[in-house]
């Protein structure tokens, strides 16, 4: 075993530290409130390529590995502790991962220059109202006519979605869970990306208590025509590409939520180091210093669990690798515990500021709105991750719901 | 022992809880967004004698022991889930409590009957920038001229600025502690009602993360005169009577907070019990339903400590009483666990509804961000509280910083 | 409410603490070394009426309040924290109830007296070789002969078998659920006492890790014939009395917790407060500290829980009262939160003597392995008070496994 | 990164749980009751090199890396849950490793082939009465007299007391903290290999609550004569050699927590398959089977800690590398969390037994009992860990007893 980064991936991840500190930073209360990434920065994201940054260089990406898609969530989570860059980021590393593991080229030719130019958005739309995340419910159709799938129905939940209908220069779309067997069940979906800015296509948008900078919202499908070269694979497999995106996805979730704990610790440290109370830092009371040993260590944790979720996802890269249940083990750990200790390090954090933290003029506010938004379930509800747990561990003839 | 309400105190609540969720609850997204309560709504309130619900009818007041106090702030913290209406009622319960005990005939005759009215607000000011619980380091100064105290100094984190400096039509004050002998420590400070719209007063109000509908910020006092007559009980005695007001004001707090974990339970069990995933409602999986067992259980348990609190202090009115050390822990305990129980229910009923409990078309995120306001510190951090149960348990020559 | 006892209940605690104190604590040790409570110790609690402790007077007993018998069972659980001693006071204390409820006659005028004169043990048989608490698996049969009953089949996890079956002078026995008519399902089961000294009946004992001086084992019927007189109530009705037998005897579970989370903070405090390291008592140190104010906090509201639980049953004592549902819920809580708060106490205390926690020296290693018997299920596994509050709370259709 | 094991590591842990399943798990219950590993089994060991494990190849021993140790330990928790086996296991691997650095090639000589052969034991003789985790105050002595010390004082919460003293036939000894210069505080240290059978020691033995396999005791010097080849290093350095042990001895008590976890989710799991209530294996239930995905979970992420310190040791032997605070952070998270997530998941283990696992025929009790050593500090207390990431996270001016 080797826990060490190598060079390459240490002086990456530097460079990322920079510009997170420089740039996204003192952006991010900007980004709170206005409820949006200002182009400009996502520009600035786009030179260091760090938008669709597992896209391969043949398309203009950084063919960026899992685990540099990791490092660099991490310091995203750490900068902008809202965590509406790092969804804006990690929605966009995730699905143009599954895309370019099952899309056709001509979609891919299409799709990813932009992305890659910080001008367009590539995000997932699978839930449906009501639905969570029981895929099986999918009720959204697409019926084959010609050479286009023509999309009837309803997602919800759907992040990017003023993005990349309305704020982006060249748009973007959603890789859509659509039903195209009705009979068939799981067997019976399809992969489809769908751009956003197709007739017969609205688009709702949710007021939401965090990560405000990236717009959720619900997207409704009136007799949309899709070209059937943006479907992915084999038509009723969907559901199976869907599935392995997601492992890749909640690799990078619990990434940048290791980057809000890692802030909110960078803070809180300095604070408790300064801040007086009867007659000494408050750092030097063990209330408050045997706390931070104890989330540093939850931290320190978490991030090992992230990292070799990512280490063995670039080790077998292929979603059918006989490491699968291994791979989907360490996944469903990093994401299970990954926002449960984010959320708890920045709670307490704001608690060792007291009032203070409680402030719009602190960041940790933010992160505890932001963060919150991985413990209700995106990318999957905690619970999920249990039941898969159980599932591997336990055998699939205990799914609770069976 | 005796666990049941009195007929008076159980139709006293169900008033109360008619009125909020009647006339409260509609309003409370609307308190949140507008960032104030609604002078029409106060005026409700008022009519149904909530405001300074303690003092005595010989001012106007209903008289209210702690025990009904307790059970109304219960149904205003399910009514507006945020705290806002919570912190002002709380604030205006404790504090006049306070002013009752020790002040002067004259200070209470002027003070009080706005406040019963809905026309002034009474609240507290101890906080001083970089302060926290640490009040031995009292900065701001009070020095007698003739029938005058002369303040000077900054108070930080004070609820109800605005409303009394600006919203209310009558204004109103805060009891503020004072150093009047900077050579004495504890016992040189001064407990003053100082009305807020007095010459040399400014005010600066913060944006915090929660609990929007009630003002927070700090006050300035620059040469600033306030009537001797606004003195409470004898000079240099002040912290002894700001601490008598903590135990009335934490119950109150705690009491609140146990409001607000019962509305996220009821709204939280609604949910669930229609929510259909895989085949069945939520409810029916033990992964959710044992969450609400666990949390309402919690929640019971520290109902019972909050009105243990109330009902020895009922008993007890006098802060000297023998029972003193019994009060000072159960009040404790309360003050401690209620923040953190409610918390975890309202944080764990989002996590019940998914997505759709981070929106704000959803009651419980403000709910999240206010409660937040009750684990950060307000009246006394929870390790403050922890102190407080050491000293009592161990004695005073364990308090750790001593 | 009125959270004081009474002037009675006062004087009997001081009694029964003192009893517990000077004589049983001081041979606590004893009973766990020798495996058996010394038959003279039981005398000196018969001379006290603590056995049967809720026997009426006309049978020889107490007839002490489901109050007055948790104020004991408290104290029982401070005297002796290995719990041995308190769960045989409960066992009787909790069953006796119920065949003063539903007995004949002839059974109690039989089988109280030598049960309150410490010469003969009552207990309970429900649980069945991989049953737990799944009752409703019920295999021990029972058919009605003339004036007797035959029973076949094998109980397990009894307690008292060997106190019944060999140590005691005139024996005792344990309410037995049977099942009397196999096509009914909960509504074909009875409740039986069955001396253990019948012939056809044979016990076995098991090997406990803790809680020695009460033994356990399983019982085995071959054709053992009881007389019809020990029935209680009506045939095929007995699952419902077992069911109400449940919250008595749950609510003194509870309270023997509270009683060993009592003592675990006694001697820990008292430890805390006289070693010193690092240059201080380490009682001074917050890191210990605060271990013992959230301790003494969860211990106080759980004390809470169970003396509202003795109070309500009190007020309704029969089992079909309106009240069941309120009784129900917060036995529920009692019994759910009781065994960890008072496991998580012990072990913290041991954690705050260190080494010296470890060794047989001292009593709180005792307590750790007796608690930990409430930890497993005894009266109704943690899992299933949450089934119980889930029912409640939710409804019947609910339950996770219908 | 790479988190996968070589080749020779995979063989190397397949060889050693072979031996664990088949020859040291079937005697786990037999060492727990006779108090005592069997001197057969000990010698077993020995044939696979197990014992002083890290003991260089040039004095017979198997020169194992940390990894590699930590691999076994590991194992032998696995194989024997009680952790006596393990106890004895890395003490001798963690303080011979200490000899091999500081000690002279005479007394490695003459120590490690006996500790090798499994005749003679080695481990560390540091804490005294009274004195826990504080060795500022150590008080035993050892003056200089020609070729000798000569020591006077006592030891206490030794292990290995009566191994060495008593049972094994070439006896062993500890590594002994005293005092050499009284005026120095922490320089005024030396750390002494003492054999046990030297005139003038005599020792006690404890009777503790678990892993009763390994003996624990007191050590008495009284003019105890030792020949000053066994001094380690330099006179008084000793303190700085002892903590240097302390990070090799706590990965490894961290990497036998593992164990124990990874055993009790084992059984547990194997059980939770099987037994049936309510109609379906309880396993199936999401109230036990999130438990094992949550503990499973904890369990693999310390796993990742523990082994992240055993690869930084390999890679940083000097205990004055650049890479020290490194290692002493994940070490303190190892040793703080493992013993924490090994309890819990041993405790949550016997609670999906029921009281089933309650019994001395379940090993799991064994394992309680003998986790709970670790939970109560040997290797230094939990806090002392917290204390330590503080002072590295934080600065040494915020070691809160300064």
């Amino acid at each position: 075993m080797d826990f060490r980064l190598t060079e390459d991936e240490e002086l990456f991840q530097k460079v990322v530290r920079e510009f997170c500190e420089k740039r996204l930073r003192p952006r991010s209360r900007e980004i709170d409130e206005t409820e949006q990434i200002p182009l400009d920065l996502l520009k600035q994201m786009a030179e260091l390529k760090l938008l669709g940054i597992g896209i391969p260089e043949s398309y203009g990406g950084a063919g960026a590995t899992a685990m540099m898609t990791a490092l660099a969530a991490v310091e995203i989570g750490r900068g902008d502790i809202s965590m509406a860059t790092a969804v804006f980021y990690l929605l966009e590393a995730g699905w143009s991962y599954i895309l370019n593991l099952f899309g056709t080229e001509q979609a891919k030719r299409e799709v990813f220059p932009p992305v890659v130019a910080g001008d367009a958005f590539i995000g997932i739309a699978t839930t449906e109202p009501g639905g969570g995340s029981d895929l099986a419910n999918t009720k959204t159709t697409a019926r084959r006519e010609g050479d286009y799938y023509v999309l009837n129905g309803e997602k919800a939940f759907c992040s990017g979605v003023i993005e990349s209908a309305q704020r982006l220069p060249e748009g973007g779309g959603h890789l859509t869970l659509v039903r195209t067997d009705p009979s068939r069940g799981y067997n019976g979906m399809s992969f489809i990306y769908v751009p956003i800015r197709t007739e017969g296509i609205t688009v709702t948008q949710y007021k939401d208590m965090g990560r405000m900078g990236i717009s959720t919202g619900g997207i409704f499908y009136k007799d949309a025509k899709v070209p059937a070269k943006y479907l992915l694979g084999e038509e009723d497999k969907g559901f199976y590409y869907a599935m392995s995106g997601f492992n890749a996805a909640r690799t990078q979730v619990a990434a940048a939520c290791v980057g809000a704990a890692e802030r909110a610790l960078e803070v809180g440290i300095e604070y408790v180091k300064q801040r007086e109370a009867f007659g000494r830092p408050i750092g030097k009371f063990e209330g408050v210093q045997f706390e931070i040993a104890d989330q540093y260590g939850m931290t320190e944790m978490i991030k090992l669990a992230v990292l070799k979720a990512a280490s063995l996802i670039d080790q077998n890269p292929h979603p059918d690798s006989y490491m699968q249940s291994e791979i989907t083990k360490i996944v469903s750990i990093a994401k299970l515990f990954a926002p449960q200790i984010a959320f708890e390090t920045v709670k307490r954090a704001m608690m060792w500021y007291g009032a203070a933290g409680y402030t719009k003029e602190n960041e940790l506010e933010m992160g505890l709105r932001g963060v919150m938004s991985y413990m209700v379930g995106a990318e999957g509800a905690l619970n999920i991750m249990r039941v898969i747990l159980g599932r591997e561990l336990l055998g699939k003839e205990f799914i609770p719901y069976k």
